[in-house]
């Protein structure tokens, strides 16, 4: 399977996150995609390419312009006003009564950030806006190389994450949507009609879910933890709106799921809504921190557990575009996501 | 003037609060309150008397049983999950996109308390539920005396302060709305059917004006500045919803304002919105952070200047009560408030 990938997106490393009212070494660090690659290079997944930068274009088909051009002078701003060094903490969230912006460098304090955020975990630091833009191109270079060459799969190793990012908040370690991008690009340059997100992620993806919730196209599916973080969002019932309606499946699984209960959630989300659906295309928000020994999440999946995610993502049967999301057990991290991709080929080459 | 004023309110003391990506003293001390009691005292301003406790029943006219229901045990909870002990710092926000709850004590970490916060101000230490369930109990004795004694004005010493806390969020050192409180007692219990909360607090009082945005009764009217906290709330084009258009009444003056243009500003919001309401009674948001050593604040009035708002505020000749707000300037915040109360006792003996 050829893989993706740019070193550029190691420069984001915020020294720390703040959690239960502590601050905390960041845990999602430049060392996971490392490990990634390694493991890609090491296991024989198959080729490296770099992306092909495409500007903005395709991050603008997702998120809005003015969170774009936010996110691009934030951490200057934030340094101009005084703020922490170590990046752009929001203090002031604009949550649920307004929809007023004030930019961060108008008067006062230094608030204006949780404008377009909604946790203390997406910080901003110096290089985030160059990792995150690269990240966004590696997902579209990925959709664009599965389409374009009618290639059966590709991964897109993309970091930082993207799933918890929505057309306009950054949240969970998230700044653009790498997923969404890259469905969006197969759906508008390539003209897939019912591609689907499915998300396996340990964590609900409430980004990739607010996108499109009053869309058909693309189908977001989510098998995640709950409850659990992002804790306001991810529930059985947001089933979609308006035209969406039905093409938003989300099914939450206790704390503690093991490798049998959450295989047998895949299988009844491919059987019951993703094949009815009528999928031509795959997206696979890829997260193995449903790994039992993952510090960030808390289900119990071994790592043989992925080779057999991968088989049943292969039987579906169409392109599949891999973006990597969360998992944050560093020294599995590697086995984990190959032991995917490499099942998969392995079942798709039997088919 | 009488003063109610209860010293269980001094309980609440988080040591730090978030700006700018840092933790510094929390600004909204203990201090505040004996410093304006002392003044009282020492300015021989009136009588001093407890509050009566009326239980849950004039909160909850305000704000919701699952907000009052989750503040109650916030703490507690938090230290179960082994949150930072000195007080609840919320780190997921349910913005803009959410309105499902999860229980603080409900699996992973901490960021539940981000459903009933916007900020990371209005920390819950060990005791200010006791303290702001007390500020409440001042207010509405406060707005009982005035009422049922017919008196003339009457000082409720709030504190923690409460406009920026809406019916079920906390936020700017607030959690529950005293001056709403007070003005929804005197409405409901006292039958008044103008009733005027004018907030002349440095900050917009964007919890009030949320708790009362579709109503007619009360009028909320502010005087405040902008660009500045609350950030994204508080523009003069925030006029009211449906019964309440026109009820709503925001004059957001530049950083630096002085005297004359502060005058002007609220002889302006007198003459052509609160005396055209017909207004029969006046609740006071009291805050003196518009003064020009406040550090929180970024006006520049002098302190000679809170004796001409209190004889603006007498000449509107209603009953009024004062419930105080913010102003972080300890050394001269009882020099400050004293000033309004002492010259609108003179004023309104005068008239």
């Amino acid at each position: 399977m050829l893989t993706v990938y740019s070193e550029k997106q190691l420069l984001h490393h915020p020294p720390k996150e703040m959690v239960i009212g502590r601050f905390i070494d960041y845990r999602e660090t430049p060392s996971r995609a490392e490990t990634i690659i390694k493991a890609i290079r090491d296991r024989n997944v198959g080729d490296v390419v770099a992306p092909v930068d495409r500007g903005l274009a395709p991050i603008l088909a997702v998120h809005t312009e003015k969170y774009v051009s936010y996110f691009q002078t934030a951490y200057e701003k934030w340094i101009e006003i005084g703020g922490n060094p170590d990046g752009v903490f929001p203090d002031t969230f604009a949550v649920r009564l307004s929809q007023i912006y004030q930019d961060i460098s108008d008067g006062g304090a230094g608030g204006r950030p949780g404008f377009f955020s909604y946790d203390m975990t997406a910080i901003i630091a110096k290089d985030t806006y160059t990792a995150a833009y690269e990240a966004a191109q590696v997902a579209t270079t990925g959709a664009e190389i599965l389409a374009s060459e009618k290639r059966r799969a590709v991964f897109a190793l993309c970091r930082p994450p993207g799933h918890h990012s929505s057309e306009d908040l950054a949240g969970g370690y998230c700044f653009f949507n790498n997923a969404g991008i890259a469905a969006e690009h197969l759906i508008k340059h390539h003209g897939f009609g019912n591609v689907v997100i499915l998300d396996i992620d340990y964590h609900h993806g409430n980004g990739t879910q607010a996108i499109f919730y009053k869309r058909r196209n693309p189908m977001y599916a989510s098998i995640h933890g709950d409850p659990d973080y992002p804790y306001f969002w991810g529930r059985a019932e947001e089933t979609g709106e308006g035209e969406g309606k039905g093409a938003n499946v989300n099914v939450p699984l206790p704390i503690g799921t093991g490798d049998d209960e959450y295989l047998a959630a895949l299988d009844a989300l491919i059987a019951n809504h993703i094949v009815p659906y009528g999928i031509q295309a795959l997206v696979v928000s890829l997260g193995v921190d449903t790994f039992g020994g993952d510090p960030v999440g808390s289900f119990n999946l071994t790592s043989a557990c992925f080779e057999r995610i991968g088989e049943r993502l292969a039987r579906i049967g169409v392109p599949t575009l891999f973006v990597m999301e969360g998992g944050y057990a560093v020294s599995e991290i590697g086995t984990n996501v190959t032991n995917v991709l490499l099942a998969f080929e392995r079942a798709a080459g039997s088919q």
